[in-house]
């Protein structure tokens, strides 16, 4: 199992081999086993194999191609509306029109979705997270008709690799694990944490490629912009406002 | 892999003896390989064995038992304080405080969280999520001294199983795995999709212990109220900001 998790990679490229339903189900049924708050299973998959909705999402992440390629497209969800409404069918006063609880179905949501890509990576599909999910949430939900207090918090698209690219780099361990107290980073210990990273063949191409000057500024500059960070937060605020999440 | 998935128990009751700090790193090396947002990795975990530490940690969970008890607490956090140091010695001016950048860390910090819980459990060690990291996350950034752009998303519990409960029941699949369109289900459906929930000696025994006339009811009234829900927003958001994660 470790050595499935260590050799994991992104697959972007899909041959145009379907994925079997049954399949699917039982990476799902494996997926729902994984830990939730309170076995209230407060989230939800919609699944797109149709062309002509995969092609309506596009645009929502940024015509990144998996969309369109990807045999299937998986929206994972936040949400409380089933549960709300078997709440009001029960004689009792569900009370989740509110941020806390959009935080646990978000991190039940990310649970679950990352458990179904663990699944489907043992069984030879190939995967690939599309954060344009949060970016975009308001136009997902509306080419995908979600109700209120369902709000999508990451995408997913899923088939069998038609690409074979080498494992990532990660930064050290040291980097993410604290031991004991959290520690913060002086700058030697910075530039010993990313020595390796920023000094690889790989990344000086990137920085070049990017006419940039350091790595860093590939991703303040291109990649991850504050004008663009704060643009997309405001707009995800107001689609958790829409939906119910936020008074 | 699947069978692993599919008869998982979260493990609440823990063995004394110690998680050998070799095993956490193979296992947290084999979660980073998980996906992430841009490679930045925007997560952290702090790792808490020492006794003196987990008490003070203990009121923040509402002293729930395991986290005494666990050899190994572990509090995963949304992390762009590292990134962001980075970006400062790099010449790269920062844009990551700010509400989206909170969201892809926290999708990041679960993904990785999973991945660390699947890895651990494969290795023969029990896992317990509490939900209670994002409830008082205040307390424990002040119990862990974190810094700035670092906000806790969960937390785990982890040692060797000195219990063995039963795999716990799920709704049937069509509860949360809509292919096409999102299906808002109708009363007669969810009580078909309950059916099997509702009838069950366990969960009858439960509904009778709380006094309580419906199983919904134990939720809205007893576990997750619309007060302590409301409640615990304000805090979290609160928290999202004194973080810097909120303007």
């Amino acid at each position: 199992m470790l050595e499935l998790l260590n050799n994991r990679r992104t697959i972007r490229k899909y041959t145009e081999k379907p994925v079997d339903k049954t399949l699917l189900d039982k990476l799902f049924k494996a997926a729902t086993q994984a830990s939730n708050t309170g076995n209230m299973q407060v989230y939800s998959v919609v699944v797109t194999t149709n062309q002509e909705t995969k092609e309506k999402l596009s645009p929502a992440h940024f015509n990144q191609p998996m969309v369109k390629q990807a045999p299937v497209v998986l929206t994972f969800c936040a949400d409380y509306n089933r549960f709300t409404n078997w709440c009001n069918i029960r004689q009792a006063e569900p009370g989740y029109a509110n941020f806390q609880s959009f935080v646990a179905a978000f991190v039940d949501a990310i649970i679950f979705a990352q458990t179904f890509a663990v699944a489907a990576e043992s069984e030879g599909l190939g995967i690939c997270y599309l954060g344009t999910a949060t970016y975009n949430a308001g136009e997902i939900i509306d080419t995908l008709n979600l109700p209120e207090l369902v709000v999508p918090v990451t995408t997913l698209t899923v088939g069998y690799p038609a690409e074979n690219p080498p494992v990532t780099d990660r930064l050290p361990l040291d980097a993410v694990v604290h031991y004991g107290d959290y520690k913060v980073f002086q700058p030697e210990e910075l530039n010993a944490l990313y020595a390796e990273k920023e000094n690889s063949e790989f990344y000086r191409k990137f920085v070049a490629e990017n006419n940039k000057e350091t790595l860093a500024q590939v991703f303040t500059d291109v990649r991850y912009t504050k004008k663009n960070n704060e643009f997309f937060s405001e707009k995800y605020l107001a689609v958790l406002k829409r939906q119910g999440f936020l008074g």
